[in-house]
Order: C-alpha cells, then sequence, then structure tokens
C-alpha cells in the first residue's frame, strides 16, 4: 500500500518561546512540576500508577477541603469537568437555577439545556457577584428546581460569589448545589463540606498551577445519590461517572479498565497537590492575597481602575478597565512581543474594555508582579498615558515591606 | 477562614519506576516527545502556539492520508474521540450499524444507544476479523441505516477488519462510516481519502507515541454537512464541534476562544508527528511489520499461539494465548516486577486466557523484542514451561538479518 497525501515539507519541531503567564491561565508551572510532566509513561493500571491515582485522591479531598469519597481528577480541561457534573446530575425535564454574572454562568446554561434541562436564569451584571436576594427569590418561585448552579470565581471579570450563602439557600430549599471552582481552587477557600456544596469541579491550570488538561471534580453523597437513581443512563459514555469510578475508586481492589489515563499529566497534578500540601492552603491563599495586594498597589499609582469593587474582587484574577484613547490590543501585543509578558483581554460584553491579569499558582510571585508593573509602565508610556514606573514599582514594594497604609 | 480537613502526611513526590511499554498502549514515548512534553507552558491563544496548531492539523491530515479540512486532535482520551464522533453524527431516532468483534465494538453500541440511536449489531468472535458479508447483509436489511461503525484496529484482540471493503459497502449504500483508527494509526495503513470513510478518530498514545490524553479525528465534508443540518444540537457543549471548530479553525483568521487546550500535550503530539513526517508512513508501516516478523518468530520458537490468524493479524498488537496451566497474572507480576515490562492481559471473554504484546510506534524496536523474548523465556520456564530462550532469539535474530525462510 503506498501513500497518497505527500510528506508536508517545512514543518520542523516547535520552537516555544519562554513566556511568563499572567492571563487567566493556563499558569506558570513550578519547575518541579514540569520535571514530573517529564517522567517515563507507565501503564494506566501500573500498581506504581494505580497508588499515584489513590494519593492524588486523597490530596484532592484537602485541596477541595471535602471527606467526600468521590474526588479525583477527570481526563479532560475543566470544561468537560463542568459537563461531567450536568451530564451526570441532570436529566430531560430537570429545571436547574442558574447564575450568570459572567462567561462561565452562560456555559452552565448551554449545560443544562443540552442535557434536556430548563435553566432559570439569575442575570447579574458581569463584574458583580451573584445577589443571594436574586436567588432566594428564584428558589422560591420555583420550588420544583432540582439543582441551583453557580460559578464561584468568575474567570471572565475577577468576581467572586458568596458560595457558602449561595449553597446554604440551595440547601434551604433541598436542592442540590453545582460549584464551578475552576479559578478558585487552591487561590481562595474552597470549603466543600463547611459549604455542604454537592457537586464542584475545578481546573488544573489556574491556581494549581498545573499542566492544562485535567479537571478535579468533587461530589457529596448526596450527590452520587442522585446519579445512582436516575431515571435514564447517562447520555454520555465518558463521563458516566458510574463507570468513571470503577477505574479511579475500585470496589473490592480490582479496577476495571475505562479509559487510558492522561498517565504524564497526572503525575504532574501530584506534584503540584503535593506542593500545595507542604505550603498549606492558608499559606497558599494569604499568598494570593499579598501578591493581589502589591499588584493592585501598583495599579492604583498607575491610574488603573478594577472592574470588581473590592470586597467582591478576586486576588488572583484582576480586571481592569482599558485607559481611554488606548489600543488595548496593541498593548497585549507589546508586553507579549517585547516582555514575553501574557495577560487577558476581555471577554463578551468586556471585550476590548478589560485586560485580566492573573495571579495564579506559581504565577503569584513578587518577580512577576514587579516584571508586570514595569513593563505596563513603560508600554503605557509609549502610548502617551503618564504612567510613573517609579511610583508603581515603590508602591507593590511598600506592600512586600509591610509599610503600607 | 481556616481548614477544617487536616494536610495528609505521608504523601511524598511520586517515584515513577522505568517501564518498557508493551502492552496495549500508553507505548514507549520516544526522549525527542518527552523533551516536548516538558517545555514550558504558554497561553492556548499566544501566536506561537496557534501556528503550532495549524501545523498538527497539516501534519495529522497526512498521518491520516487526508486532505480533509476537519482534521485536528480532540482534547481528551481515544474514548472521546469516539464519542465526539457519534455525539455529532447520531441523533435521536438513527439507525446505525455497529460491528463488534471486541470490546470497542461494544463501546460503540453504548455510544450510538446513549445518543438515543438504535444500534444494529453485527456480531463476530473476538479474534476474527468484520465479516464484510454479514455487513453487506445488515445493510442490505435495514435500507433506512444511516451510518456503519467499525473498529479497524481491534485492541482487545490483535484483529485488523477491512477497513477499504467495509467503507465501500457504507457508500455503496448512501450510508456515513464511523472508523475507529485508536491503534492503527501511524502503525498500519489508515487511509482515510482512499477508503472515502467519514469520521475516523484515533488516540496519541499508541503508534503515535505520544503522551496519552489527545485523539486525533478526522471528518470528511459529508460528515460535516450532516453535523450542520443536525434537527437537534449536539447533546454536548465540550465536544460539539460547530463549537469546536471555532477555536481550531479560525474563520477569518479570528479563533475563539472554547477551552483551554492541553497546551503541553500538544506540543508532545507536533513532535511525534514530526518524527512520523521524518520517517515517512510506508517506513512507519515497515518497521511494525519488521518488528512483529521478529517477535512472531520467537513466539513460534516458544510454542505460543496467535488468537488472531495471519491475514488479519496487527503487527502493532500481538495476541496469543496463554499456554495451558500458567497463572498468567502471575507471569504478568514478574515481567513487571523483575524485568520492568508491561505486557497486556485478555479483556471480556478473553480474559485470563490470553497476553496482548504491544509493538507499537516507538516500543517497536529491536530492544523491546529481544528483552521480551528473553524475559518471557525465562518467566515461563521458572513456571514449568520448556521454552528455549536460546532458540526464540535466535529466530528473532533471524528476521532481522534477513535470514528467515
Amino acid at each position: 500500500m503506498t501513500t497518497r497525501i505527500p510528506a508536508p515539507q517545512g514543518i520542523a519541531s516547535c520552537k516555544i518561546p519562554a513566556r511568563i503567564l499572567m492571563g487567566p491561565g493556563p499558569s506558570d508551572m513550578h519547575p518541579r512540576v514540569v520535571a514530573a510532566l517529564g517522567k517515563p509513561a507507565i501503564g494506566h493500571l501500573d500498581p506504581a500508577f494505580v497508588q499515584m491515582m489513590e494519593e492524588i485522591k486523597v490530596l484532592l479531598r484537602y485541596a477541595f477541603q471535602t471527606g467526600n469519597s468521590l474526588s479525583f481528577a477527570v481526563s479532560g480541561p475543566g470544561s468537560v469537568g463542568m459537563e461531567t457534573c450536568f451530564v451526570n446530575l441532570v436529566e430531560p425535564g430537570d429545571k436547574v437555577v442558574v447564575c450568570r454574572n459572567g462567561v462561565f454562568g452562560g456555559r452552565m446554561i448551554e449545560n443544562v439545556q443540552r442535557f434536556g434541562g430548563t435553566a432559570v436564569v439569575v442575570e447579574d451584571t458581569w463584574g458583580e457577584p451573584v445577589d443571594p436576594q436574586k436567588v432566594a427569590d428564584a428558589l422560591k418561585a420555583h420550588p420544583d428546581a432540582k439543582a441551583l448552579a453557580f460559578v464561584h470565581a468568575e474567570t471572565s471579570t475577577g468576581a467572586q460569589s458568596d458560595a457558602a450563602a449561595l449553597v446554604g439557600l440551595a440547601r434551604e430549599r433541598g436542592c442540590l448545589s453545582i460549584v464551578d471552582a475552576v479559578t478558585s481552587l487552591g487561590g481562595t477557600p474552597v470549603l466543600t463540606d463547611e459549604w455542604a456544596a454537592d457537586a464542584i469541579y475545578s481546573g488544573s491550570q489556574k491556581c494549581l498551577s498545573c499542566v492544562p488538561g485535567l479537571a478535579p471534580i468533587t461530589f457529596s453523597e448526596r450527590a452520587v445519590a442522585c446519579v445512582r437513581t436516575r431515571r435514564q443512563k447517562v447520555p454520555s459514555w465518558f463521563m458516566d461517572l458510574g463507570l468513571v469510578l470503577e477505574y479511579w475508586s475500585a470496589p473490592g481492589g480490582k479496577r476495571t479498565y475505562h479509559h487510558t489515563a492522561p498517565v504524564n499529566s497526572l503525575y504532574a497534578l501530584h506534584e503540584s497537590l503535593v506542593m500545595l500540601r507542604d505550603e498549606g492552603l492558608e499559606n497558599a491563599w494569604a499568598r494570593h492575597r499579598l501578591h493581589h495586594r502589591a499588584l493592585k498597589a501598583g495599579f492604583d499609582a498607575l491610574g488603573l481602575r478594577f472592574v470588581v469593587r473590592e470586597e467582591a474582587r478576586l486576588p488572583q484574577l484582576n480586571a481592569v478597565h482599558v485607559p481611554t484613547g488606548i489600543d488595548e490590543a496593541a498593548v497585549r501585543k507589546q508586553l507579549l512581543e517585547r516582555y514575553q509578558l501574557e495577560i487577558g483581554a476581555g471577554l463578551g460584553p468586556l471585550a476590548g474594555k478589560v485586560w485580566r491579569f492573573g495571579l495564579m499558582g506559581y504565577s503569584a510571585r513578587a518577580e512577576n508582579v514587579n516584571l508586570c508593573l514595569g513593563a505596563l509602565a513603560d508600554v503605557l508610556s509609549g502610548q502617551g498615558i503618564q504612567a510613573d514606573k517609579g511610583a508603581a514599582l515603590a508602591a507593590a514594594q511598600a506592600v512586600y515591606t509591610g509599610n503600607q497604609a
């Protein structure tokens, strides 16, 4: 047999530039995580690998602050984590109250609808947290709602919602709760058991600073019972938790082959979770707050205004308004080309109007804050804005040395 | 806020043993692929990354031997590739003729049913290829079938089916064809355009010798038209090709964010596809055949019998019967513990009865064949079987030196 399509020419091994990642994710990986990623692949049923999977479950329970037996990493990006929650918990005809205050609430609505459910949408302005009063009203108006779904940390705006309050409202009404913690896990408190949340999903490439492509999730016993008593089969073979768990949670120690796990990515996740455990969750949260305060002090000195009001602001995702008269795409392009610095653009109604600066996981460190402030001041000055680089760096420094008011 | 679940102790950075992977996948990764995997992450919308994605599409068209515009890598394991094909092409009420001659045909049936379709099942014995006459009969008996689905290379048995003939039968009847090429791509000819197949999916961790977790797929124009004229939305947000392609195939060059791509895994895929292009498909196929012949010569000398008859045998997946009286699990355990050699067990009706030896991608090389024959002869001798190690190694050597009959 011979080939018909000739071998393409002019393509060489790819040259990857070294970037500093201060966008909405992926974040910089710690060298230890990179080293773990590059270990040789072993079989996904190898005893050494199976032990690592067990350890990942234990480490994820710590990260999620839960005793939930069903805590593991879905073999796909955060959006597969989201879909795994909805495809297992929503059946045709189910009603779900979904809060939308950014991109990801909109994606939740799509999920509910595609699995045959009805979404009752609670709208809040992009940049605002979810309003608990609106949620209480919606749950009261729809006593037949099966679940409440909301985004804890909206990556598209940098707003954090009051998960404890929202989950509490769902619990009062006997509703399940589905929580997007993609950008919060490891950066701000995700307290699964304290909140009594039912299904939470996250992503590996944000505050865990791991390779993109894994979605940690955790399900309460209530959520598991809901999956087990479904009227219909889950409309996905790959995401059916009943099947996946025969591999991840071996009843009687006998694992059933489900799919070939992304072995190397799981090495990296294990290492990033070990590092989080070693640092301690409270220290990790404090670190994100510290670098956020330094970045904010510098932004204040540069005259940049935050999209989100202070009390709802995520330290790990800083969205600021683009100053009037500035070509925002040109600024991002210059930051990338001259400083190898990636920052994020706005999405949806915020497209062209905001920049998003991530301080996630290993990216949340003083070098990055200083580099970012200096580079941004230079580029803004080049665009004719009065940007006092010295003042910005001094303001950040004052936070680090504790001299800030 | 304080944590309630204490940090788990007793878990250290994981130690990954160096294994030689001769199971059904993952296969050994080439050091160049490992090096690519470990490059620093960059943003999934970075110009350097976007260029790499374009190159991956071109390289995949070569690997799949197709001009199909829709050729890219799904961000998930091979099973997500399978599900992406079925969830996009099957709508409620559709009838699909599915061939089952191993595990993966059974998974296809699950896919059809979970998306509301009806599967007309054509059964063949495990270890046999799909019988084209049975398929012709089924298509004749079900003129309303929308698609024919079959596994080109059954990883659970090592049987290869005649894809050209089967796709031809589907074309005659005006049916779409969905082909599982997870284990064949890069190992035996996958000739998408020559066959005129409509949807083919594969996996990264078999004959491409890349990291597990990506699923290359290709869709013909006919298949794309079928997706575009669906009556209902695809019941998956993540796998909806209409959405995914706004990221992978930028109309007008403007990419829309869909999900965070598994950046590092795609570096590795790019490198493995560059290596395949450099070797040349025909040389890669010939290499798999050569090492299969050497392994087979050794197995013959050890008295091991193949599950699949010669003309349907996959060179990259060698399933042999476990000799009578042998504790097959003990043999695999000893190979793993003493020789760091992973081989595969049997699945389904073949569980406990066969071993599966993979010779996939970088695993298909003489060191592996020799190590495997020597180790197996030792372990079998330890179990009281007459296993002439010298004869096995000499037989393999004769193939390599061209002295075999």
